[in-house]
């Protein structure tokens, strides 16, 4: 009887090996999928998007994660505010995914109309005795930590959220992300589940043969080597940065910039991970040489020198420069689909063609986001392959992606599964 | 154990509230769809098409029903047929969809070859002994109840369509749709459930703010109104909107014209509801500016100002006026898009630039439904959200909703759910 | 209580009745086409292609089966590889789909570099201590029969391939098919069931009325026939080929061609039919006007009237003639899509435009193949339809079909189902 039966979600879960990459049926079943954003997308924190997304009272920004469509708007007392696109008659679409500005939110299908603040102020046809109070906008939990919206969908979000909260409060407020504009923004669909998406960014063994506008500035061996895999004169390199690390870490500290690494990517709910990298070369910005793109640069920094602080959430990555972010957010779209969001941060006041140039600005991101689609494809294609088994990860370049996988387990398994 | 596990669909028919919208999963899980495309499309009664769409000996046309395709055909002896189309052989379709004039029916593949009453009269290379008498083209059950064809898909068709048969017959007759044509037809596929179709179009709460072009000639308060909504100035005009009513049907009917609402919406199998209703500003007929469209009117007509009989089913909605008809038929594709192909009926001599202007008469229709359609995504993405809650239908504009979601889930109980 | 219950697979099996089409649940369940793939292409003895796919040492040629990706490839010592297009790392993709030239199998992700017997010859950053030995890419089983390759994605490959690789060595020997090169190919995707695409194969009783340019050249007769179907005149005529056919495979067996048909179509793991055929009319191939396309004969041939050698296998048709052959590869997509790959061959020193016309050469099956499609579509639509019922094949003309529904109901049974 060789009849296949399909596996339960936890014995799947249960073959997992140590330090190898994820059984196929993690990365491409439907049911998995669901669990996965069910888990992961509403019952964790999310990165949804930025307060510079709506910058002025009445600016609403519609982001849709899975089914969910959730309205991101300023009120009039310029609070952030984050609810519900779903009216609360018959559940229609209030606003359309993407920007608009609003001085009510009004309901297209009925003219229920709401408040900013989500109370239902009008509702036409639906009698004198009819209790609007109880018919609001759905509220979302939400944090802005420097400017970066997080969002829970769940009752019941984490709390280990203050870690996050409590570190990048500190290391973010010199760049002032609140005062900044989105220059850019691109949307590329990732043929790929969006584990594949996140473990391909958390490793840079994949850098030096595939991005070759990234490796200008970025140092590939930040993120682990094995010495035995390089020549002597890499070797020799590879150990001449890791002690530049010590100088540089240590002056931008004694400047008053935090820059130690800190992570929580395992044994928590809530993943991150962030520290100051060195830039390459010119030393001052992911540009296609290295140097500035924006003449104005973020916040109060005055320093160009000052690296990049990375910032890794289960969901997002982010580089803070002196002159410019970049901001990425994944948002599963199926099993074998997953949007990346980019969006290119400079001065809310810098002007384009006379600050900033936005080829400059964005020629790295564009084509590594391209590059890694690419890889993300060709990885979900071979974890479909019947003949797929999973691999060793390196111990010395993907130890981040072991960790992932151990995270993703655990939290499944803390949600049931 | 958070794991979800998908509900029964008889729970979830247990879980409506009266007086609210359905709960999502009748909207838009497959397993859903997939019964409520038995129970009421292949179980209940519903409109096929006209007639007028086959008016010569010859004439086939076919519609494509869920998986089903039915061959509509006009016999030599002039008599309507309905037939499946496929091909007792292996199977194969043998007309494609839309119009075609047969002198035979012929399977494209084997050469069977079947007489337009569906009887096999030919089939090469069976044997002399192969018995053709149990091979005929499998029968549909049908109704032409005044040029309108209605089908049932089971040999056990719902009685009641008797009080449908006799109300319109009578009805229907001065229109005489038997002698019309078909003079423009669209498909619009709706990104939504068929449930919101219809009740899209059971309620004209959304209209004054949706359909300008509509709101000419139709008059929203028609399908229900609070009082309390509207201002003094409304107000008033509703009460003599209310009061002309009584006049109009009194003198309409006076002269033999049939007018007083009709309905069968619930304890009944076949849902339907009628009425002569009245056409505002110019009286003739749903156009742009509430005139005629064709001079040259329909059947027995000699009047412009005969009002509008609205006819509902429950996949299809129609107008007859002085001049023309529109009758719209719903076919759901999917749990999440239906097709709703709308044609419009002039006089079968009436000419195109000599009797009616073809904008003239589409315009209104053309413009609803493409906004209806628009309302309806709106309405099907909100409920896939995980924050949808059903919501109250106003009790004064929608009565009808509520009627139709009590049929619907009585009907679905009826057939074992 | 008339909620639907999907009923087993087995038991759809069991419903099949002797001299009929399938039920329709084994053309178009999900998980009927799951099972099909899993046994009819893992299990069973596939045709992927040919040895001139890969003519040099270093060329590769990636064909996709199912979620499966296999790379064809000739070795440095003109050997035939198979290997699956999986790295053992994270199981990227490493060849795109089609052909490539390669002196290593390097996978782009991470430089994973195999030899092109699949050996692991590199894997950076994985320790001095990693064992390579165990991560060679994962081998297939195959045959090249006569240059066309045979692969089997099981352990447990079937050993009555035995008899193919017999009885086709010699009979391909002549033609010397490794020595060919692919003149033309085209990709058409069939929408049904890859069981209706081989159905459709294996009769001849479509081909009068939707073949023209094939019949010029093929005799529709072949493949069975009801003499009482047939004109007196055409029932002459066909009493002639057979005597015919007694005749030539007479004279073509003492000149040294095995000619009578062999075949292995039930009772088996195996299903294979061949015999050498009469080209009608100018009687050389398969062109509009039945003479040869290309005037360098194939292999050793030196005579153009040698007829067809058709060779049928389960996912496979091809015919072998003087000047050309012509090979299809059948590749299921989904329940209801079908690849038909096919490769026109020609001597790999032929000349386009000098030593033959590639539109002559290619217009009979290009013309053959998109008809066949179109039937197979009508064919699969008409199964899916709920009035669908199992027809009966043609006794004269369709025994085939019923060797292969008996065949494919015997393998499921056979692999549990």
């Amino acid at each position: 009887m060789l009849q296949t039966f399909a596996s339960s979600i936890s014995s799947l879960l249960d073959s997992r090996a140590d330090g190898h990459s994820l059984p196929a049926g993690l990365y491409n079943r439907e049911d998995v999928f669901e669990a996965d954003v069910d888990v992961f997308f509403r019952k964790h924190w999310i990165c949804i998007g930025l307060e510079c997304d709506v910058p002025e009272p009445g600016d609403a920004n519609v982001i849709e994660i899975g089914n969910s469509s959730l309205i991101i708007l300023r009120d009039d007392d310029n609070q952030i505010r984050v609810v519900h696109n779903v009216c609360r008659h018959r559940g229609s679409r209030i606003l359309d995914a993407g920007s608009s500005v609003v001085s009510k939110l009004v309901c297209p299908y009925h003219q229920w109309t709401y408040e900013l603040d989500g109370e239902l102020a009008y509702a036409p046809h639906m009698g004198a005795d009819f209790d609007k109070s109880c018919k609001s906008l759905r509220p979302v939990s939400f944090k802005s930590i420097g400017g970066l919206i997080y969002a829970c969908l769940s009752d019941n979000p984490p709390a280990d959220i203050e870690h996050l909260e409590e570190v990048m409060t500190e290391r973010l407020a010199p760049y002032d992300i609140r005062n900044t504009k989105v220059a850019f923004q691109t949307d590329v669909v990732e043929h790929g589940n969006w584990k594949l998406t996140m473990e391909n960014n958390r490793e840079c063994y994949h850098c030096s043969a595939n991005h070759p506008e990234l490796c200008v500035s970025f140092v590939d061996l930040d993120f682990g080597f094995d010495p035995e895999s390089l020549s002597p004169e890499d070797r020799e390199q590879a150990e001449q940065h890791q002690a530049l690390y010590a100088d540089k870490t240590k002056s931008w500290e004694a400047d008053g910039y935090p820059s130690a690494a800190v992570e929580q990517l395992v044994d928590c709910e809530t993943n991150f991970r962030t520290q100051r990298l060195i830039i390459s070369g010119a030393g001052e910005s992911q540009t296609p040489d290295a140097t500035a793109a924006s003449s104005k640069l973020l916040g109060t920094m005055t320093r160009k020198d000052l690296g990049d602080t990375h910032l890794w959430g289960h969901n997002s990555w982010n580089h803070f420069m002196g002159d410019h972010a970049v901001v990425a957010i994944v948002i599963p779209l199926s099993a074998d689909k997953t949007l990346v969001r980019t969006k290119w941060l400079v001065h809310k006041d810098a002007v384009e063609g006379v600050d900033y140039d936005l080829e400059k600005l964005t020629n790295v991101w564009v084509a590594t986001t391209d590059q890694d689609a690419e890889l993300v494809a060709r990885s979900h294609a071979g974890a479909l392959d019947p003949a797929y088994v999973p691999g060793p990860y390196s111990r010395f370049s993907e130890t981040n992606l072991d960790k992932f996988a151990t995270w993703y387990i655990d939290r499944m398994r803390a949600h049931g599964y």
